[in-house]
């Protein structure tokens, strides 16, 4: 039995499939069964990192996904459009779709789900988050019986990579972007890395396969690198901690309508070093679930690239063929329904807490004059507004006493509009000459 | 549509998996759809962990595998009789099995599978490697593109927590596990943990779903942490490495055959402080997968506890009721065949390899007099037999130099047989009193 594939897109992770598909030796004997039948390229002429039968490639996707011979449609071409509308027309073709595409998924997951259970079709979508780890497939089969506490995760390569950089060398951000661009490890408009959108893309897909329901992509708090100053990567860690960009999707209640109500967030954080994630260095991710009764699984390894991320597009396909010859065994007339775990089909609402009310810890730096006392006003300010703190560390900037000092508080858990208000105050203060980084804190 | 759990023991694990099924708020709801309808006890009078209905205990397993409204068949008695044959008993009846059992499959997986797929039901496992990590169903179900080279693992909680300790106090192993046992991390009778026999069923399990063929349990070699010394883990930490019970299976071969061939085993090793599994602390298990095209995925959690173990059990569980919900979907008379993937069904053969033909880094603590020349010596003995040597560092054992020196010294990767060869020619040396001890090295 063989199951056509029909591939929209070929590159980097497209070429790592159809090499995967052209060598099952070693790989489970499924993978012997798939057939690249047809490929859709934006440019007939221009040179392929993998060598293909010249009259598999079209230029037209649609042409792939009509394509009677194509049994399963792959989606790697990334981008919103036409990836949204093509994912649309396999499903209405009946076919199942497997997809990498974090944006499409994150945007229109709902309008996706809901047109696949209409006719009853499978989009797998395990390539879309933590490149070759499997995350999705877990959280969908292996994490049910769990109350999901909270999911936590480094799911962006490439800040993690100049994050880790910036740590071991002290190095600035932007020297290490720009070094980070001539090795390939971050695009020539880094923005979408960089400012978070990234990772709240993927954040916003854990949360609804961890909740169990959709979360309005739009509405995550979302803060990238771009602003980090290599001074406070140096003062976190001389203080114990590591700095990471951090996806977070966490329940916080629960409403009376029996909605799940969601911190989901995306931002620098401060690490204890000893946390799990701590030591994830360089283009690794690694996704942490916390949830009862399980505790504290983690889920490791390399979060983009060719090979891992065609492997996770390859592991859906298979979980399709394997159903496709549970399917094929029927007696004619029967159609299987959906497997309601594989679908990751969503089962309550969710919705996104106003962020004045969630619980975090910060850090704060702040610039001050080298004066005595001022140590004495900021804490106040802070217990005016019932804001607890952990410790507050006085660095000195330079040997010029005219520079001032700078101070670091890390708070305890406190509530973010009291935070807030306190840092108003604090701003306020003749001494204080600016809060110049706030970051979150685990 | 409701599914019938019957439950084989009421120990930690069971009365987990019950205390799940009885609370399946804010859980995937396909937990609500379980019932548990039968559970076997030991002695129907002892004082349970959980407040179960009287007439849901009984004292005969039989009954509970026999009983028409017990849908699914949860074994977490442990020990391998009566578990095989219930396991069988119910396989034979057509009743799919979720067992935590790693005895029992470790041993007799190949049995049960063969009759699992005669019969056309499910056994799942989840619950017998890594306790709450997803790491079965991961590698049958999202690593299949792969060609997997090596799968290593912290896969016995007891040990690692008693290593960790070591590490952490410098304290002996016999003193560490008093305490561990005291506290309940370590069973009165430690030998299965403690001697490696635990990690070798572990193993044995991983390796068959790895590499696509039963692998015999009873030729794995097996060396468990009993006769560790704590000078070992100090002067490995010196040399900047962990020491961890490690459980290995790798891929060094294909026979003309066809067969994989592998080199499976468990032993103390020194991990380099920078290595993923070097930070697994604790009582936590992880387990890392090494292979093309993916790279390195690892996956970290509670290695056991009723609460993790029980969310393995049951994830297993909502597995079969989802397939169950699209087998009742089916017009009368159909009957879905196995999903290939998710039934793990074998597809090559697989040999372990000869040891002494395999290749391995190492770490040797020699006693010797203290003499000058000494280091020479045993330098030559490596190199006749072509062993290449990292380092060789003397130790003092103590101010007293009557009491000779140690000498600590750590391979290349070499050929086990050389190595053996060359140890056998520096044990006869008169300079040398003792090989005090020999530790596989990553």
């Amino acid at each position: 039995m063989t199951i056509g594939i029909g591939l929209l897109g070929l590159g980097t992770v497209g070429a790592g499939v159809a090499a995967i598909v052209a060598s099952p030796q070693g790989r489970h004997p499924l993978v012997a069964e798939l057939q690249l039948r047809r490929v859709a390229v934006r440019d007939l002429q221009r040179p392929r990192p993998i060598n293909l039968a010249p009259e598999l490639l079209t230029g037209s996707p649609e042409a792939v996904v009509d394509d009677p011979s194509v049994d399963i449609v792959v989606e790697v071409m990334g981008g919103l459009e036409p990836a949204r509308s093509l994912i649309l027309r396999a499903i209405a073709a009946g076919k199942p779709v497997v997809t990498a595409n974090k944006a499409v998924i994150a945007r229109y997951g709902e309008e996706i789900a809901a047109a696949a259970t209409a006719q009853g079709v499978y989009v797998l979508i395990e390539a879309a988050v933590g490149g070759g780890i499997p995350i999705i497939e877990p959280l969908k089969q292996s994490l049910g019986a769990n109350r999901i506490q909270r999911v936590s995760g480094i799911i962006n390569g490439t800040t993690n990579y100049i994050l880790s950089r910036m740590a071991d060398e002290g190095a600035a951000y932007a020297e290490v972007l720009a070094d980070a661009q001539r090795l390939g490890y971050a695009e020539a408009d880094p923005a979408a890395d960089v400012q978070g959108h990234d990772a709240a893309d993927k954040i916003a897909i854990l949360a609804a396969l961890a909740f169990g329901g959709s979360v309005p992509r739009a509405a995550i708090p979302t803060a990238g690198i771009d602003s980090l100053d290599a001074r406070d990567v140096a003062y976190a860690a001389q203080l114990g901690f590591g700095v990471k960009l951090l996806a977070v999707a966490e329940q916080v209640g629960l409403s009376a309508e029996g909605a799940a109500e969601l911190d989901v967030r995306v931002h620098p954080t401060l690490l204890p070093k000893d946390h799990p994630l701590a030591g994830v260095h360089g283009v690794n991710n690694a996704i942490l679930v916390e949830a009862d009764p399980v505790g504290r699984v983690m889920f490791y390894g390399p979060g983009a690239g060719a090979g891992p991320t065609a492997s996770a597009v390859v592991a859906d396909i298979l979980n399709i063929a394997g159903i496709r010859q549970v399917e094929r065994a029927l007696p004619p007339g029967a159609v299987a329904p959906l497997d309601p775990l594989l679908a990751g089909r969503t089962w309550r609402p969710c919705a996104l807490v106003d962020p004045a009310g969630t619980h975090h810890r910060n850090y704060v730096r702040l610039r001050t004059t080298d004066q005595a006392g001022v140590i004495g006003k900021i804490g106040s300010c802070f217990g005016e507004e019932g804001v607890s703190i952990q410790s507050i560390v006085q660095f000195q900037p330079s040997v010029d006493a005219a520079e001032g000092a700078e101070i670091v508080v890390i708070t305890h858990e406190v509530r973010e509009a009291a935070f807030r208000s306190a840092l108003a105050a604090i701003e306020a203060l003749p001494d204080v000459r600016s809060v110049a980084a706030c970051l979150r804190t685990l």
